[in-house]
């Protein structure tokens, strides 16, 4: 790497920028047809003079690698562009000495998107469909927002815009019965970093959590990664199984009461109280996901948490991943009044604040009703999904699976109950070769707790983001899968 | 709070919902002529009859507090919305018991906008002209991207747009000689949440940190409330001081070789291989903060850190927050290739990814060659303000003032020579109230530590969000803020 420093000390030669630029336009670092710097701009950057990147532009030029029009900057020859090829001679590699949390990072599979696109259709749990979202009047307001110029442009207030915070706490009144403070609100880049606020403000490594058992698998991740243990509750048709926590000491209680994520229970008043007699009792905190409680099919509304009698430990966290885009990134948090400084100043201190655009446009949105008649479309197209779904498994599998969590949310558990555990692997390979993505419910269960069922496959199926015909089209593949799952486990008669 | 939740299950009332819209519109929730939900959305979001819902409105309407129209939604009466007024009834505050960061993050003081918009002008660093922001081309670039739709709105790769990565990567290549894999980038909301990243992925309580005296005050907090030592090493004209280091034990030094912040010094080459031979020596990560090295004026470029040998233990940090707006919140971790997946994995736990769409359009901003020609222009442009303000205070005080780091980046440190360090409460005071905001560099060193001058007040002063009249007004106003505080300070004459 020292080659290039000495090089632009000496003045970079031609040769070597002209190796360089081809080694970038043959990993599309340009795009295709995509410009050049010109001759004047890049050797300025590069310190070097025109003289030498006229020549080293002129071989690729006799090579075809650029196109130059009179008067315009080279452009990359459209032919040229094949595949990615960006190994670049990488740098040794050195085993750093990671933190305690960076070494649990390290043990966590690193993302993938390998699946992503090479299937027919995918089930999982989170995407929704591009066509649900309002295209037209998102620009509409994300250019009003950007047109709006301040004098000049500063770091804003880390809990958010107040705009915004102003119409969440209207919404959040209308939607959720939820009244608070405007300060008690902090916008967060989706829920994820608010959990991940609440692990570190909270939790340090001698302390202990609740959690569902099974939950959401990012959730443990980020509060386990304080070094904090987990305890893990057993969810039933009701949520969290607060008879079971008692006995415990633990810091604070992470749960989905009104949809448990995976399950889909809805937490019935009774067990939202002692919940919250725990947690004023062992001076803990319940943090209370309302991830999708936009989407209520069968059943009456079921007031949160954080509007009960005792919900002065509660953090409520709402998003707009669900209802509008998780591509947004735009979530929020409502936290008691004696934590709302700490929150702020921890939001400051991991990226001063979210992005200021998007707020102001969805603050336009929530102000003007739009999202509000944009949540009554959604609801009514993710149940009309939801029908299908049901009616398509009910039809291929009759009384085989058991449902479950299919009032509310963008997602049901399918219960295959006459695959056991021990095939889950064949039955993944055999979707994933038939083009179907499906996702087991195991992988939701903490290992060390007891809980996950063996005698019987789960599945958490989400379809938000298809439509029917992909959805008939899914469980066709999934049933044609299953079926070659059982014929492949059955015996070979004895010959 | 309980009473809403009670008066939902047994049917809110009408004056209950009254009373609630007319405080929400008190406090501005709706905006002014903002248009309240239907009384049948309502109704249905609040689980009661649409009669009940009609009566509170019909109460609303005869008090004036709203409008109605034949077939519209009903609007807030412009006359109405006064003052915020969004103290509804807090909850019992309880004094949480807060994890060892948060305690930490508990000491900062909470962020303040007190002083933003009262002050004639604000010589605050970090601050961006409006004017200078590309705002039709941006939106352009935004609008296509919010364009493309994907079929499924999906979460993305957690280091961020490939598209981004590759642009960036051919941009570090021409601008800064990097050359670098395209997963060793990771995109990151704005430098802080990088060195956040840094923090917690290298950081444990019991380990030692290097870092600049003075320095960036929010890289200190982060780093230190890791539980960290902070091992601060005065900077000089050069930069921080290397020699200092060599029986220094430590797990990471964080610097800002380019342009020293706030001081401004650039690290010549022998003190980079100095620094670099420790690192490697002591296995420590070096945390390269590249954050202006945008803006040269009069000094050729030096080569990053990263680019040197024996810089397999850099970690270099960028941002777009100087050259194109601090509330975009992008910026870029170029990291070693033994760390890339432990900070992809940190950065999705944090926060998933960063929001897509501006992504998309920075990356069609770099690909077009449109980034470098903005940089050039807005380099013109800042060293227009720096000439102003250089001469305006050469024509208010003259040999009364010394002056660092104006060879690039957006601000520059002015040391009044005749003033002495106690007089600093008193001048921030003067110069606040003639409306010139003022910034001491005194806060940015470690209190703990010496170095800090007492012998004279030094400011860090921003010039990038001001034209040529607000930083004349600016030093004008300054002038007579010091002209107060010497006169104050003359002994009275005894009479």
């Amino acid at each position: 790497m020292s080659k290039n420093n000495a090089a632009r000390s000496q003045g970079m030669g031609a040769l070597q920028i002209y190796e360089e630029i081809k080694r970038q336009i043959l990993g599309g670092v340009f795009g295709s047809a995509g410009q050049l710097p010109s001759s004047r701009a890049l050797a300025h950057e590069l310190g070097v003079s025109r003289t030498t990147v006229t020549a080293a532009y002129e071989q690729l030029l006799a090579e075809g690698f650029i196109e130059v029009q009179q008067g315009a900057r080279p452009r990359v020859a459209c032919a040229v562009v094949g595949p990615s090829r960006n190994k670049t001679g990488s740098k040794r590699s050195v085993r750093t000495r990671l933190s305690a949390y960076g070494e649990h990072v390290r043990k966590i599979p690193p993302w993938s998107d390998k699946e992503l696109g090479r299937l027919v259709v995918d089930f999982r749990h989170g995407d929704l469909a591009s066509s649900d979202f309002p295209v037209t009047l998102w620009k509409r307001l994300m250019n009003k927002a950007m047109d709006r110029r301040p004098e000049r442009l500063s770091y804003d207030d880390p809990r958010g815009s107040r705009r915004l915070r102003m119409a969440l706490q209207g919404y959040l009144w209308r939607a959720r019965t939820i009244r608070c403070d405007l300060d008690q609100i902090i916008i967060v880049n989706g829920s994820q970093q608010g959990l991940d606020l609440c692990a570190r403000l909270l939790l340090d490594a001698t302390d202990r959590f609740v959690i569902e058992n099974p939950c959401y698998a990012m959730a443990r991740q980020i509060f386990s990664g304080t070094g904090a243990s987990p305890v893990s509750i057993p969810v039933d048709d009701d949520g969290l199984n607060t008879d079971l926590l008692a006995e415990i000491d633990a810091r604070l209680a992470y749960v989905t009461p009104s949809h448990q994520f995976p399950l889909g229970g809805v937490m019935p008043i009774s067990r939202r109280h002692q919940l919250l007699r725990w947690a004023t009792r062992r001076n803990a905190n319940v943090i209370e996901d309302d991830y999708d409680s936009e989407y209520r099919y069968d059943i009456n509304p079921v007031a949160p948490l954080h509007g009960l009698e005792n919900s002065d430990n509660v953090i409520y966290l709402g998003t707009i991943s669900k209802t509008l885009s998780p591509t947004l990134r735009i979530g929020y948090l409502v936290v008691p009044p004696g934590l709302q400084d700490v929150f702020a100043t921890a939001k400051e201190l991991a990226d001063r604040h979210s992005p200021v655009a998007e707020q102001e446009a969805l603050a336009a949105l929530i102000e003007s009703g739009a999202y509000e008649s944009h949540l009554r479309r959604v609801r009514r197209l993710n149940h009309e999904r939801r029908e299908i779904l049901l009616n398509a498994l009910r039809h291929r599998f009759g009384d085989k699976v058991a449902i479950e969590g299919a009032d509310a949310g963008l997602h049901i558990v399918v219960w295959f109950k006459d695959l056991p555990g021990s095939l889950e692997a064949a039955l993944l390979e055999k979707a994933h070769r038939a083009g179907v993505g499906v996702h087991t419910i195991s992988r939701l269960y903490d290992q060390g707790a007891h809980g996950v069922r063996t005698d019987r496959i789960g599945l958490v199926m989400g379809y938000a983001a298809l439509d029917a015909r992909r959805i008939e089209r899914g469980i066709q593949l999934l049933a044609e899968a299953i079926k070659q799952v059982r014929f492949a486990r059955k015996p070979v008669p004895p010959t």
